[in-house]
């Protein structure tokens, strides 16, 4: 039975006690697949959620696809979305849609409202339900739509693992992380479609191919290097307002690529280096991934003491009560090896 | 230093793999202090939060001011809520501080949205801001204020530890657990108020105690019984629609009397047995709450078969995703010893 350590990368405490604990695993590999940096078993083994949507853009992009139908950059970077279900998220998939000619009834990912709290709000007081295109990932399943609009396979049941669309989306992300399918084990997204599972260090391998994609065919490379460019040019489309995802590409420009999944997963392509690093909260727990993706990039040298500044509001290293008072911390608890 | 070892109390499942796994520390004592089950190190170190209320209401009862104020079996339920904002929270704690002659202008717990969906979205609907009373902690905090009046404390600071009405509270609760109040790590509350650390073996002591108070003087004796008869004649008023100390004790009635407190806190008093049990989530994270109360219940023998059944909803072994889809589970990971 495989080792599956993991080590406490943030604390949240109240007053001098510490209250809570979030333990995960850290991997930072090189485009080679060797590591570089990590804390707890980088083979910790879970799914890497929606920090696959950059591979599973990919596919849109090496085919042609995405030129036959005139995508812009705005409308590659939401492909890759888990977005807040802002109206610019929903204006930007609608407008893919419509480029392909179909309308959102073709989505199959579900109905949820939107992350963001005042979009949310706003439609319940205009007595509006939200819709699938507020959903987080109708971006990907419009990429999904796509590629099934352009190699005319079945539009009805294009979640299904056995559709040609998932089979691509799969076989791209093996090749990504360094796997044969067959050791990806599937589970179903929050969003209806195929989920892949692999160590923590797999995923860290892939967004370091992500960075550093020579060793791909030439329409691969051309893909990933266009994709990095719509992710880090419309940041606000990969996630949304206060993400921190978006957050971070916006304060550091082209520096990182960053694609958040859930259940406390986190991945950033580092082009400069070469490297990728994946992140998961064993738990799960949102709260801490913000300040344990800022200190992984702060340990590794990887962002500047203002970018930091600039970044404090997903450190949150100070917690406040409903009367606004300070009354504890966040704050990592780790140092990478 | 202290050993505060953790032990796996419930996984995340998705399709065949684990995703998330959540932590924490059990402990089941009875009313001499002696360990009866534990799983973790129950020596663990953290604040009880809201489960401290029924020790903050006990107060109100022996000092004679809810006989002064005539208050009722719900009003008295309600000082120790952790309410959803629910209409009838609003309506119970307005007739508490009624009865003192104060308005809602005294509560300084601050304001957050009802904890109940449609509670909330009902205000958004009609276009209305949250108040004081919907904050989860308004009953506590006019339990406080009913102290405060019924001894004529200063009224504008009783929020504040050097507030006697903070002392004594602070030693009440200390004495439910056998401690000394300066034993005590204080932090401050989401709602301002002063909160206590305490280990979950403690935790679970003071809710012995609660089940069997016969050591105490009469006047607190006759308190523990009249708080338990209230919150398990009124379980929606200590949590409710759809909560798990709320359904607890809908379903088993008398049997136990259950406190949830926040960062994944769970006390349950077993009269019958003259046990408490604690739990906390190292993580925090509510999901795994339900699933670990339940099944510690359930392997002390606690609750029959078909209550488990009714509870099930807290269980959550089936986990749905945004199109409906059973995906995975969660499920507990442990055996008390």
């Amino acid at each position: 039975m495989k080792s599956m350590e993991v080590v406490k990368l943030v604390e949240v405490t109240r007053g001098d006690v510490v209250e809570s604990v979030h333990r995960g695993v850290v991997a930072v590999v090189d485009s080679e697949g060797k590591l570089v940096a990590s804390a707890g078993d980088p083979r910790y083994l879970t799914y890497i959620r929606s920090a696959a949507k950059p591979m599973q853009a990919i596919p849109v992009l090496e085919s042609g696809a995405a030129s036959h139908y005139s995508l812009s950059l705005e409308e590659i970077a939401v492909l890759t979305a888990s977005h807040s279900g802002e109206e610019e998220h929903v204006r930007v998939v609608m407008q893919v849609l419509s480029k392909i000619g179909l309308t959102a009834a073709y989505l199959q990912c579900g109905t949820h409202p939107p992350l963001h709290r005042p979009s949310a709000k706003a439609l319940i007081a205009k007595g509006l339900e939200p819709t699938v295109l507020h959903c987080s990932c109708s971006g990907k399943h419009a990429g999904m739509l796509i590629l099934t609009r352009f190699n005319e396979w079945n539009l009805d049941d294009y979640y299904k693992l056995e559709h040609p669309v998932q089979q691509l989306m799969l076989q791209c992300m093996a090749d990504f992380a360094g796997l044969n399918p067959e050791e990806i084990p599937i589970g179903i997204d929050g969003c209806g479609v195929p989920v892949f599972a692999m160590t923590v260090e797999k995923m860290a391998f892939s967004y370091a191919r992500l960075a550093q994609p020579e060793s791909f065919a030439p329409e691969r490379k051309e893909a990933s290097l266009k994709l990095r460019e719509a992710m880090t040019a419309y940041p606000s489309l990969v996630a949304g307002t206060g993400r921190l995802a978006t957050d971070l590409m916006k304060v550091v420009g082209n520096k990182l690529v960053a694609k958040d999944g859930a259940e406390g997963v986190f991945c950033i392509s580092v082009p400069a280096k070469g490297w990728g690093i994946a992140l998961k909260i064993e738990d799960g727990h949102t709260r801490a991934v913000g300040p344990a993706v800022i200190a992984v990039l702060d340990q590794l040298g990887l962002i500047t003491g203002e970018e930091k500044e600039l970044l404090a509001i997903h450190t949150r290293t100070e917690l406040q009560n409903f009367r606004k008072e300070v009354i504890g911390e966040i704050r990592p608890a780790f140092t990478l090896k």
